[in-house]
């Protein structure tokens, strides 16, 4: 069968065929559907995240996947049922934190992604999986069910922020989301679903762009960085109250800070190279302190956050979906799926349909 | 009547003598008995934070008080009985936060604190003060009662730490408390009473030391800030799961993030002068998002956290708070009263005794 794979030494993807797998005792067989691209999969491929399995000299690619149950293999799930893979594995069983339905919370070293860490990932024409590690999905989410995962991160985002403010009331009401690439865009949704009262989109782009059409027909707000940096953004709107980062952008971690209102969260979710560089750190800690403010780091979503992610998709209107998916590749256009630019939003890989 | 003030344009504290306060309708008169002093009251006094009541040419110092009701005034109050007065009043009334018992999570301007912005201390042989504002304690508390109000701080630092790991099951065994001051001490303390697996106290002390026969007498680890900076206490120690800055050293919030345990989480309680510094912000960011570590700020706290600390005080073995309060002056000693040095933890001035 075909698969989408970098090989070692490689620094892009490439049409590899490979034995179909068979499933082991206790795993289902999945036909592919669709495999969104994320940028991930691009640091995967430029090999600064993840790692090789140990066992070959390539990596199947792909960690955000919708998908058939092909041959149930015994585990009791419906053959021809969609389902979405979950990405974390562990690595010996047990473990305490699979164990408890927090594989996002298992420390490094205990399990391997699929996709992106030690296991191969979903961008081949069928794969297998246990099925404590799927989310059954409605025949309705064949195009789009593969957005349930990078919804998930931030659904996870949401809860621990919400959780970080609950040993007091908090009512916040307004959002800033850094970052206009996809995940952003699908928080920024999120947060419009949620009922902020105010939503703020940070990038840095000119107009006309079809992600600030996004923005702002979620009736959300444009930030162009290039006019306002985080810091300066109290000023020119208004300090907020929840700030998820989706940048990578080592910097705006720290000018989050100033971003914050009083007794204010900020999620971060990106994955920044190492950069040196000054801050006022005096400053800084003066400002969590006097302030009550809070960050933090999440990474990867658990099971149920999940199936919130599938009720998220649900509640989404389906204009947002549409606009969102700009591209769809057949396998074997494997380099055209890679490429980005600025007309590009989400980019999908479509293996099969039901 | 005697109370010790900073005088306007005066960088020390001195004894002056003022009215003794007449207590407005709905206010009690009280008695105090003794006033802690703390950092606080030492940047105060170098004016390097708070301000002076608008009304007058001088600030009382003093917010760690315990007091005798001496007229109850028609506040329903029992005359005699011991009370410890909360820092922050509301400038005006109704404010959202007071009203829902959640004074320390006022905004900034919303408030003054007795004794460090906008009003006067309780460094004085009387004080007047509302009754939703006092916290009753027993007649046991007439000599260490003082000590509630810097202890309800870090009852509030642990509620938020452990709200902010309640999104999912957080099982903590080990504490860093950063700072061998009175604050640290006493959270080193109360991580034993919580029962902490491995406590671990940072300074920059020789042995002998006071505070490092304390640290040990509560079967914590002294660490030398010298010999081991806070980033390489996982090389040398151990990654820990909870992590309270007590020591106003800015780089101390940054190196935290090394210090933690995956999932761990840092509470910031210092309060710095500016200072710019450089840092590795990618690998700090990375760091917080690839392990789930969370970094907070928090200042002050509410009556709830006040009657805790009073739960907390009891707790406490006797020999700790005997070994902590090291300095006992009168009122007429203030010269002697705020110098400081290492064979001093503690130092309480005495108004008055029951």
């Amino acid at each position: 069968m075909n698969a989408i794979a970098v090989e070692r030494g490689e620094h892009q993807p490439s049409v590899i065929e490979v034995d179909r797998p068979s499933p082991d005792p206790g795993e289902a067989l999945l036909r592919t559907l669709r495999v969104g691209i994320d940028g991930t999969d691009h640091e995967v491929i430029d090999g600064n995240h993840g790692g090789f399995p140990t066992e070959d000299d390539y990596q199947i690619l792909g960690h955000e996947a919708v998908a058939v149950v092909e041959d149930a293999n015994g585990t009791g799930l419906r053959e021809g049922s969609l389902v979405v893979p979950t990405v974390r594995r562990p690595i010996d069983t047990p473990n305490n934190h699979f164990e408890r339905g927090e594989p996002d919370m298992a420390p490094e070293g205990t399990y391997v992604e699929r996709g992106i860490v030690g296991a191969h990932g979903y961008m081949a024409e069928y794969v297998t999986s246990q099925p404590e590690y799927l989310v059954s999905v409605p025949d309705s989410f064949a195009r789009h069910g593969f957005l349930v995962e990078p919804i998930s991160n931030s659904e996870k985002a949401i809860e621990h922020a919400i959780a970080a403010r609950s040993a007091f009331e908090w009512e916040p009401e307004s959002a800033l989301i850094l970052g206009n690439g996809p995940l952003g865009l699908l928080t920024l949704a999120m947060m419009t679903v949620k009922g902020f009262d105010t939503t703020y989109c940070l990038g840095r782009r000119d107009r006309p762009d079809p992600t600030i059409d996004i923005i702002e027909r979620l009736d959300g707000i444009y930030i162009d960085s290039r006019e306002t940096p985080v810091a300066s953004i109290p000023e020119t709107y208004e300090a907020v109250d929840f700030l998820y980062e989706a940048t990578g952008y080592a910097k705006h971690a720290f000018e989050s800070i100033a971003a914050l209102e009083s007794n204010g969260v900020a999620a971060l979710l990106g994955l920044p190279d190492d950069w040196t560089f000054e801050i006022d750190g005096g400053q800084l800690h003066r400002e969590l302190v006097l302030h009550n403010k809070a960050v933090f780091g999440s990474v990867n979503s658990n099971q149920s956050q999940y199936e919130q992610a599938r009720e998220t998709l649900t509640a989404f209107p389906d204009w947002f979906v549409d606009a969102l998916i700009t591209d769809v590749y057949a396998p074997d256009d494997v380099g055209a799926a890679f490429e980005t630019g600025n007309e590009r939003i989400k980019t999908v890989i479509e293996f099969d349909t039901p």
